[in-house]
């Protein structure tokens, strides 16, 4: 059996291209006492990863060149010396851009094949999922009757922060880039508004929130930075919390004159008392349970939507992620690495 | 009897100079039936009334062009027609750039006499002191063993935070603009470092940061912006809290290019965990007793010090208040504008 896996071939400095990804193959690993060997059928694609190409020590440690890029997934135990885990199984667990891993279980967790497809524990029911959730839930702490923002809106953590926030009688102000999203937001997702940041420069994203929002905004999920957060700054109402979540417009070095001057933010933050929260999901996994519980009866019932924007087969991968940077995605995104059991 | 007051003659289009001010005369009010006629005997100068000069909505009003500038003061009541207050009676209230106010209640406040000297209501047992017990207490929430930074750390609310984080077991470390100053944060106010802002760029302040706080700070008392905060900001821990109480180093449209570009900012907030708090201490005086029941004792003691900066006269407050928003305030800043009773 053969081993296909992504590399980092070198390090980007600013716009990440394919020439910094690498293809290899080798043999399937064998799993020693204590391992277990895992196919991996779904690998997830996630904003994040962009940060670990960098040496720049981040809060994980930077993916190494020449090792497999790092990243989740689920896959089958197709070999297993672990009393724990046995041949058969669906786990989720860090085996990066890869068709086989060997795990000794760290980070390794079981899921339940019948709860929902696999490649909803990447998505809704996996780390974008929690995410949303503790973001909507503990740190944005929306009420009823309030307002929020959420950029990259149609996106895998934006499009299940919105939805639970509609469920708790939050208005949802969308911010996505194309009009094709924002229809999607409106219509598919439920939220009350959706405004597209491609059409519009920053100027004219502010006036469609103050539009909308006349009141002012008490929540900003912040998965972008860029010209969105300085169209919503503007608008947050006395009090009101921005939860950082992600700064994905500026994560290729890009877009870094859409940036108000520090000054006037942290003038703003003072004469709004506003709350600016960063929030990184691995610190919140003690509140897995929970939210397993408020989320998964959502999906099961149909009423959380989760779109999936998917690329088959491992070898798309570098060019899926660098897409998504950009925005390409529509949805949570995916890589088909291996067929279902 | 003749009234003096100093009203706000223009706004300024930057920095504020001595011709915005003017000086009035007239005669002093007589109340109408439910108020009192108030001697001031102290006028507060706070960094904040440089923000009213500005036309823009800030989180107060702004001061009219032609009215008696704003702000706070102590003073002797000497005409009552309010059942609250009594000639003789020792108020605080917001009477404003002047030797005489009429005041129908609002706002006003009797104070013990003998608790401390009549400025003190000014100052450590007055906003400044409850906004430093507020800032380190509710907002920073620090900690024994934890490590705090405050900048104008000399000033009425730096050293006063400076001194109740010491109480409670934090370590301290001043910033402050000369080495006067910060040779009385060390050796009168008892912090455990100061370190000059005006003999250290940003690269040498945030050296001397990191040379005595080897593992990060949990806790910053945020009071000037610029070159502070640049040399502070990186050496934030996990999970750090910075409470926004002034940006005074901006507030006069300068060192603006001492900040760091808000994506960097951003990218710290999110990948530390911080949390960035604005807060303005009118939403807090529910807190006053809490605040009083804590300091009161401390300054009775006289373990708690609180340095004046007087100017005699409320003529010289316009030039008092002009040398505080540079810097040349050392300690809270007064001015003496009547005899005690």
């Amino acid at each position: 059996m053969v081993r296909q896996s992504i590399i980092l071939a070198a390090r980007p400095a600013g716009v990440a291209e394919p020439h910094h990804f690498g293809r290899i193959t080798g043999e399937v690993p064998v799993p020693n006492a204590g391992e277990v060997l895992v196919r991996v059928i779904w690998l997830s694609l996630d904003p994040y990863m962009r940060g670990r190409m960098n040496a720049a020590k981040s809060y994980a440690a930077p993916d190494e060149v020449g090792a497999v890029m790092g990243g989740g997934g689920v896959g089958e135990v197709i070999a297993s010396r672990h009393e724990g885990f046995g041949v058969g199984d669906i786990v989720v667990g860090p085996f990066g851009w890869t068709s086989h891993a060997v795990s000794d279980g760290n980070g390794l967790r079981g899921v339940d094949p019948g709860l929902a497809p696999l490649s909803a524990h990447l998505g809704v029911l996996g780390m974008p999922g929690i995410t949303a959730w503790v973001g909507v839930t503990d740190i944005l702490k929306m009420q009823a009757g309030e307002t929020v923002v959420i950029s990259a809106a149609t996106g895998a953590v934006g499009s299940v922060a919105g939805q639970i926030a509609k469920a708790r009688g939050v208005s949802v102000i969308g911010v996505a880039g194309g009009a094709d999203k924002c229809a999607y937001a409106v219509e598919t997702l439920g939220f009350d508004h959706c405004f597209d940041h491609r059409a519009e420069d920053e100027a004219g994203l502010s006036a469609q929130i103050a539009g909308v929002a006349p009141d002012g905004v008490q929540g900003y999920f912040e998965n972008v930075g860029g010209k969105t957060l300085a169209a919503v700054l503007p608008h947050m109402s006395v009090g009101g919390r921005i939860a950082v979540c992600g700064t994905i417009a500026w994560y290729q070095g890009a877009n870094l004159d859409e940036a108000l001057p520090l000054p006037a933010v942290w003038r703003r933050i003072l004469t709004q008392r506003l709350q600016v929260q960063g929030f990184i999901i691995f610190d919140h996994f003690h509140r897995y349970d929970a939210f397993i519980a408020d989320v998964a009866p959502m999906v099961e019932g149909g009423s959380l939507v989760a779109r999936e924007d998917v690329a088959n087969g491992l070898e798309h991968a570098p060019a899926k992620f660098l897409a998504m940077l950009e925005g390409g995605n529509f949805g949570k995104t995916l890589v088909r690495v291996g067929a279902d059991p």
